[in-house]
């Protein structure tokens, strides 16, 4: 048996010593715990954003392995924190939806955490990450049962996050941006499935996408292209530059697909 | 017994390959160590942020651990390196202070470093880091007795930070602020206990605090409110927004209390 | 035997998901797999900045440890994915030369991946790191042999880097700025052993660095110095501050040595 992992998602960001102090709570509880990063650069409480990093990233690991997600801004008050587990992913998440884009992977089981015994007191107002998530985590890592945490729940928040829609009369799916990576590139939620292979004209926030590519390479450097995202979405990128900052877009910014037979 | 642990605190920033070069120095000598990353984005050679990242940090992890820290302005000069036991943490740092709010702990057990045949050869006059903490803690994680080290020493350089003033005549606290964390949270280095549950007015850099909560949920997105950070000090913050941005302050801003009867 | 390593170097930094989902799938392949970031930072698809950082790491790691390097320009096109073994260490990399600065080391053994039962299906055009070089570099953690993924080769992408001239009528060294790191320290391509003891009028830009040091700190905050670097090269530096924003010079920016005997 490989040594228990738990995976540790935050906006703390890394000059803050946030994220340490959670790595000693759990270290302390489970010395044999591995602890993985998956990202401490979400936003300051940008719950779309962490809703986004989670959907393309837990579905690739393995279960069993023990997820902490902390991008938290109702914390202290009186929002729950959950244990949920879907299709044997393991995760341990404020009540904020941050989640719940998961819930495609399956029917999640879900609990409210309210047993006091495993977590770290005193428990502070203010980094329920450190005093109740970690904790959690590491008394799950050594094997207690999930049902030991809290009572089974049938309610939680679920994030509204908007829905791409087709005007089947125009040909037309209107959509959004709906992430943004690194790179600059805009991940719509349009899925490239429904483009098919026929032309379409491609437009971001009114600026027209001229041509649509298989990836990056395929255009000369600075080309604004289209392609279909690792994650099977309509993207536009600037090849080798930053779609985002030349078209000067953000998050929520139209993308219309218009499909031409 | 699981695999010992070694973990980085840096200001090295991770586009550098320096702390790649320290991970690799440490696998070659113990390819069993577990490094565990705490932060590599202190702001360069910041003593003060980096004495507060570590004694927010290191007491929550378990004894045994060791905690290399290269924060070190000084390097290549004639300033030591040191081993710190205290409390059962286990510290491998610059003599600059870095760890001496740590002191709170307990009684420290300190070593200089000068055994070079626990360190990598040639020492260069800029990276100690990986050519000598590295190693050390590397080798203290194969289990050598820390006496192997080096010479136990009496005296090290304290980190002499602000300590908040007390007025009894006008019922005033004046302190400033420590640390601004990645939300913009402004710490101050005035214990939350001294206030009380009574009335005060709290002032930043003379900007009134109007209102005071339990926690940041608790007032509306946008409302400046004071309350006890995590670590039980006054914190000042903005509900989903920076605080530090808001007011314009820097670490060093006073901070004043007047407790009200 | 201790548990395999895997190290990540990649531009994709931290807010988005791709690292976590490679991290997911090389744990979903091999759940022993011990991983260790080297850094996320690399500037976007900026191949002289990886080239530079994993010179300045790899060498220093154990062999046998498995390097994927993610800094991928030409993802999708028909450049070629490379297994490189070079004086023990292996690496999974792009065709693209951000590598071949090791050959310093010795003679590379390099082998093309083709054997797509090691890959993940589907692979999308965008993100091989995920779909291709993660789950070889997890299978080959598990213990098959190189000469299973792919034929090997005897031509690849070599990057060409500048190289220092020396003009022996003038005893003048000509080299440029090869890194600027996280400090903003100005690491040059010209060998510090090249400069002997003597000496030197050394030239960033045209501008003048008035004094030669052994190490930072034996000149007041505020000075401009040159200096051997960590990895043996000439360096220029601000004592505790910031050359490249001081000089406001980039990477390429000349850098003269005029010898004076």
């Amino acid at each position: 048996m490989p040594d228990p992992i738990i995976t540790l998602t935050t906006d703390f960001g890394e000059a803050s010593p946030y994220v340490a102090a959670m790595k000693g709570v759990i270290l302390s509880i489970n010395p044999t715990a591995r602890i993985v990063d998956l990202g401490h650069q979400v936003p300051p409480q940008d719950l779309r954003h962490a809703a986004h990093f989670l959907a393309a990233a837990i579905p690739y690991f393995p279960p069993s392995v023990i997820h902490i997600v902390v991008v938290d801004p109702g914390v202290g008050t009186d929002r729950s924190l959950l244990y949920v587990e879907i299709s044997g992913h393991r995760l341990l998440v404020p009540d904020n939806g941050c989640w719940t884009a998961l819930g495609r992977l399956g029917l999640p089981h879900v609990r409210r955490l309210t047993e006091r015994r495993y977590w770290r007191e005193p428990v502070s107002n203010t980094f329920h990450g450190r005093d109740i998530l970690a904790p959690v985590a590491a008394h799950l890592s050594l094997g207690i049962a999930a049902d030991q945490l809290g009572p089974q729940v049938a309610a939680y928040v679920q994030l509204q996050t908007p829905v791409p829609h087709f005007d089947p009369q125009r040909s037309l799916w209107s959509g959004e941006v709906a992430f943004i990576d690194a790179f600059g590139n805009l991940i719509s939620n349009i899925p490239a499935t429904t483009l098919g292979d026929g032309p379409a004209r491609i437009e971001v926030n009114g600026h027209p996408v001229p041509r649509r590519v298989r990836t990056y390479g395929e255009a000369d450097p600075g080309a604004l292209v289209a392609l279909v995202s690792s994650t099977g979405m309509l993207e536009v990128a600037v090849v080798q530059g930053h779609a985002a900052n030349y078209l000067n877009v953000k998050v929520g910014a139209p993308v219309a697909v218009l499909l031409i037979d």
